[in-house]
């Protein structure tokens, strides 16, 4: 059984942050039914790759998730929203702030109907300070917030980390405030407002650069793949011109990986004596590092023996290496998503591995609106929803349609 | 009231991704009793910067926690583990996997004591597949997951991410996991055993980097700033020599960029009719975007046309800018550590914000087993503390002091 069966949360969320909140939420058990603008939906239902009117950038992050076809701006379907609340423990959205409320969806009005319900927001900036109205995605808040510049070469340019880490640091963060929240909720009956920021979330995990810079430390910037607070800690060529990413950074460490390079008059070095002394020294340890290895090893010969010493090193895999490695496949993080048509889709799994819930390896998906009818119909006679929805649901098949062609 | 008083942590993290997860945890107002082995506990108390014997590596991401001394290689020690299992909630851990179980605490046994427990175990790459003995930091995980191939220039070699991502990741990945738990624990009376590791994290956030290529998409690789699924979505030179991020992906955006620059006449341009064009042709639109900018706009002519659209930007600061921002500064992200010998530390605020929770500004924060003889006195005899502790606690002191020295 896993362990948030029985939770119920409407999901108002699209892109990325959002929508890996209530993917984690779901994979635990949570019930998720995503409420999408019709007729489109979900921008990334339309973003690269594509294939039969799907996409794997809207069902890598979304399986698992039902679709119910929401418009705000009918009072008909808000109303159904409303007395779906009643009855859920979680609404969470991503939209820029003051949205919902534009639309009557205010926590005040579903906390009276429901005192319990937990409401989430995500949101670039926040729902309070003078950032608040500023529209955000991913980049922008890696710029914004600073990341991107201690990411690229010393001597290049700011550069913004490969992955949507903004979005998705907020999205896990978003979680982590949505089932505190949650379990505070289950304790006393009440439930609360949370409100999570990509600007915030970076910060949190910027932590050290802040607090170091503000103790009087060095502003930390670009060091290409050299790290500020251990060394040897960087990539480093071997003699096969393969590089490996190796880190070190305790003494005991140091001295093993001293044994395995045959240089171990390096302990005696007071410039590499403790970590401290490395880093003030890195300039120096680091190429006298880079030149043992590209004289004595090739990659394989220097991992194995870094292996053997039990030291912490990296392959440097690309995309199609990640999805055949042999730790990925064995812990089921390759899985099919599938639609109610059979198409199905190849995504990752869930990160998440607990005892007494076994790994899913085969998720329903659906395309937008899919579940309208008969979720809905739960909350409302099915007569009332179909003369609501008949027409909202042609027309979107019509739109996507049309988008795809 | 914050959510999670009343929830016991015992948590014998260190370095990053464990001590983000139980500081999460803490700061929505669960108890956490840091566990250190003696004399120096964890290896970021002397990682840079320091002061007074203090590091701001530390104290950034353990404010607030207690700190109790732990050898495990003392049986006597074990055994107070043992007792206060029994009424803790949750156990977290970040060691190579296996460590905990050579000294006899394994999950059986703490699930004998307290059948409601929570035991994660944070690690590079999990409790189980081949890869499981693999030591790991950040950096190497960063490597061996594929982020690096996707993070640099296009013509440049591959990149970490300048914050420790993998790390961040897994902690928060793993505090969603353990909330998962806990709520199951407290609605069945039945603990969990839970397993989250960096490398499933990381896939978890490259989702359609690897969707997109396993269902026959381009491998996505290194691209400077620009993104693989919207254009124009990259940094840009203005006028004044200043660069901006710039995210512009819906159609209902670009129409009104194409305003701002006064290029309508892109809008009939069928290269770039959808999102999904645009991408195709970012090579041809991308410059052209650039010639008017460093044309027309200095930065900030440019952040007041965007911001006036509610266009998405971001200015690419660095950490000295982000530590002034007025909206870190108004969401109470630099927030006060505060020792017991009054000395202080700027540190990063909480990123979750929720209702009936006031923001904390000055957190107390401990050096290494400074709690020791106040906490394990609940558990056990004060007199058989003393007994275990007092010499340790003299030799922890002597140690800290001399690796300061």
């Amino acid at each position: 059984m896993k362990p948030l069966e029985g939770i119920k949360i409407l999901d108002f969320t699209q892109f990325f942050a959002g929508p890996l909140c209530t993917m984690l939420l779901q994979d635990m058990g949570a019930d998720v039914i995503k409420l999408e603008n019709p007729p489109y939906g979900d921008g990334t239902r339309y973003s690269p790759s594509t294939r039969n009117e799907k996409s794997t950038n809207y069902t890598s992050r979304n399986r698992g998730k039902k679709s119910v076809l929401m418009n705000l701006k009918d009072e008909r379907q808000v109303a159904i929203f409303l007395e779906m609340v009643k009855t859920a423990d979680v609404v969470i959205e991503n939209f820029k702030p003051g949205t919902l409320e534009k639309y009557g969806i205010t926590y005040e009005k579903m906390k009276e109907l429901n005192p319990a319900i937990v409401y989430t927001s995500i949101s670039g900036y926040g729902q309070t300070g003078p950032y608040k109205s500023h529209a955000a995605f991913d980049g922008a808040v890696q710029a914004e917030s600073g990341l991107m510049s201690i990411t690229g070469e010393a001597d290049g340019r700011p550069l913004r980390c490969g992955a949507s880490i903004a979005d998705a640091t907020a999205g896990l963060i978003g979680a982590i405030g949505t089932l505190g929240a949650l379990m505070g909720a289950k304790m006393t009956g009440q439930g609360r407002r949370v409100d999570v920021s990509m600007m915030d979330s970076i910060a949190c995990i910027l932590e050290n650069s802040i607090s170091s810079f503000l103790e009087g430390g060095p502003m930390q910037t670009r060091s290409g793949n050299g790290l500020w607070t251990a060394s040897p800690f960087n990539s480093f060529e071997c003699k096969d011109g393969q590089s490996i990413y190796l880190g070190i950074s305790t003494d005991a460490q140091f001295a093993k990986f001293c044994g395995i390079l045959g240089k171990e008059e390096w302990l005696e070095d007071e410039r590499f004596a403790t970590n401290i002394h490395r880093v003030s020294n890195k300039a120096v340890l680091e190429p006298m590092v880079e030149e043992v290895l590209k004289e004595k090893f090739t990659l394989d010969e220097l991992c194995e023996a870094l292996e053997k010493e039990r030291l912490v090193f990296g392959r440097i895999n690309d995309i199609a290496q990640l999805v055949q490695h042999p730790q990925i496949l064995a812990r089921n993080m390759i899985v099919n998503a599938v639609y109610p048509d059979g198409d199905t889709f190849k995504v990752p799994g869930a990160p998440i591995k607990m005892s007494d819930m076994e790994d899913e390896t085969e998720y329903r998906t659906v395309t937008v609106g899919y579940d309208t009818i008969e979720v809905l119909s739960q909350y409302v006679d099915e007569a009332k929803v179909h003369e609501i929805y008949d027409d909202v649901i042609k027309e979107t098949a019509a739109a996507v349609a049309k988008k795809y062609s």
